[in-house]
């Protein structure tokens, strides 16, 4: 591996500068993913190991970043384990016969992930040979909780009320489905590992919507066992965006990494997460958006404010569709260009 | 006044019971709410005393809340300040017009609120007619940086991207509208209290969307300003959904009360708060969508954390239009009693 910044970060292994990559890195800001999403359809995309490993490599050559991230979706589960999924761009994902009841879980199962998933290891065999060793390769899952907010929501929503109510009303059908994607989501990780992958992301995009005690029994309790299942065979990073409280908890999983957003300050996260423990993010992605002097400053005091060791530069969620690639550009330059030793 | 727990609490008097009420309890899940919507636009509801006034008595009538809030919306600023605002049931907002550069200032002003809003004050001293002393009446308004939201995205949105770009890319413009929003709103916040609002509360809904500095930059200093302007008048609770790194700070305002989300722990709160601030929340509203059973075990747990002093019952956000009417009356009976000497 010609950079293993962000491998020796995880296991924190000196670095000589901090390692960057973006949450959606492979998007809708790059026109190149723009040309290639206007000829072919989402799961087509995902599918065609040629197409994924295209877009994977996308902000490798165009931003300079120090990790691939697998270009797929987290409802790849989902669809493997028997429901319907469909992705109309700009409309977000619609399961149109969602999980409601006792009946519909006899709709999924636990699937075998190599013949479901395999396109997703075809992937990731071309890409690692495509990318040659220049840089790390991560894979990624969604984490059951927020898979289950979409399997009974069946759409995007700002509270997932439907997913919640389900939960509390029919709290051991819910945790049966949660099992199943646990066991489900193990399989798939271990495989991409085997395929490939680097290291590993588990996104629980949804777990802000949960308080602590929910969050311990219908997120935590579940992420943990895939922590387990996973983390000896590469290093894995946990992260739950709008959980603040859970941080400590989510540390003591044994994941080698943390994902942060930008609402939780350095000192915090680095005070509950201990030593062990490498830090993600968490640049607010909106700010991607203010003039580049900005960026620039405004980088080098989250860089200053995180320190250089255990540390991965990263935005506190997905980069949004209307930044302008020099803006992400200069993202990542400041990074990369930060000496610890000098405070500019 | 009959029932005066609500202000006690707020002044931390001792009260033989914790007050309780739910934010957007006049609203959707209410069927007496429904017809009246059916028959009457949106701002023809809030700008007709009589209207309005049904509107807020409804939950006092049929739920058994301990005070009434205002029927009226947090875009009736912008409104008076010059902008287009139109309200479509199911919809959301939408400013046709939203602000976006230094001419666009030139449409809105820090109009004479006593023209402008003289309907919501002549629905307050109706409604304080009409509940003659049975509970205290709540006013309110938009934070600042909430208002801005929507004044500048021109409607609602997951992360607000534009309004906060606009705060990034043009500084000196966002803060002289969020000076001219926070001059509105001290102004409406006082006439309230003049036509006879025994407390108000400061929504900042979107507060949760930035990060600390920011937060402190484009929200807290402006709900500063209001508060030190609002509270020998009348107490006043501030409430920033989301914004969890800021309560310290908020409870710091000398605001009488602090609104909380479902995500705050108690005990945390309090620690954060100290023994001045009367602390207020946060049960999920998405739990009032639980079997009676489960809400009434877990609003008992929510009083047992908070303690009987200095503590107002409510939800963490406001109530959700698919909860049942017996659900709410559920949440609100298990609050009246519940025995604090009596671990039941």
């Amino acid at each position: 591996m010609m950079n293993d910044l962000l491998l020796r970060a995880l296991k924190g292994a000196p670095v000589e500068r901090v390692p960057v990559w973006m949450m959606r890195q492979a998007g809708r800001y790059l026109p190149e993913y723009i040309a290639l999403r206007n000829r072919y359809g989402f799961f087509e995309r995902c599918q065609t190991p040629a197409l994924a490993c295209e877009i994977t490599l996308q902000p490798v050559d165009i931003i300079g970043v120090d990790a691939a991230i697998l270009f797929s979706d987290i409802l790849v589960v989902p669809q493997a384990m028997g429901l319907e999924v469909q992705l109309i761009e700009n409309k977000g994902p619609v399961l149109p016969d969602p999980i409601r009841n006792d009946k519909d879980l006899q709709r999924i199962t636990v699937p075998d992930v190599q013949d479901r998933l395999h396109y997703v290891f075809d992937a990731i065999r071309l890409i690692k040979q495509e990318l040659n060793g220049r840089v790390p390769l991560i894979g990624f899952a969604g984490a059951p909780w927020t898979l289950l907010c979409y399997m009974v929501q069946g759409k995007g929503s700002k509270t997932f009320d439907e997913a919640k109510a389900f939960c509390y009303t029919q709290p051991e059908l819910a945790h049966r489905v949660l099992q199943m994607i646990t066991d489900t989501t193990i399989g798939y990780l271990k495989e991409q590992i085997r395929a490939g992958a680097d290291a590993v992301q588990l996104f629980d995009s949804w777990g802000g919507l949960l308080g602590p005690a929910d969050f311990e029994h219908l997120s935590l309790q579940y992420m943990r066992q895939i922590v387990a299942a996973v983390k000896d065979e590469a290093p894995i990073v946990v992260f739950a965006k709008g959980a603040w409280h859970a941080l400590g908890a989510m540390a003591a999983t044994g994941a080698q990494g943390l994902g942060l957003d930008w609402c939780v300050p350095p000192e915090m996260a680095r005070q509950l997460a201990g030593n062990k423990t490498t830090l993600q993010g968490n640049f607010d992605p909106a700010k991607l958006l203010s003039p580049i002097p900005v960026i620039q400053k405004e980088v080098k005091q989250m860089l200053h404010d995180f320190g250089r060791e255990r540390y991965i530069a990263n935005l506190g969620h997905g980069i949004l569709p209307n930044v302008p690639v020099d803006h992400a550009r200069a993202f990542v330059d400041t990074v990369k260009n930060y000496d610890f030793n000098k405070h500019d």
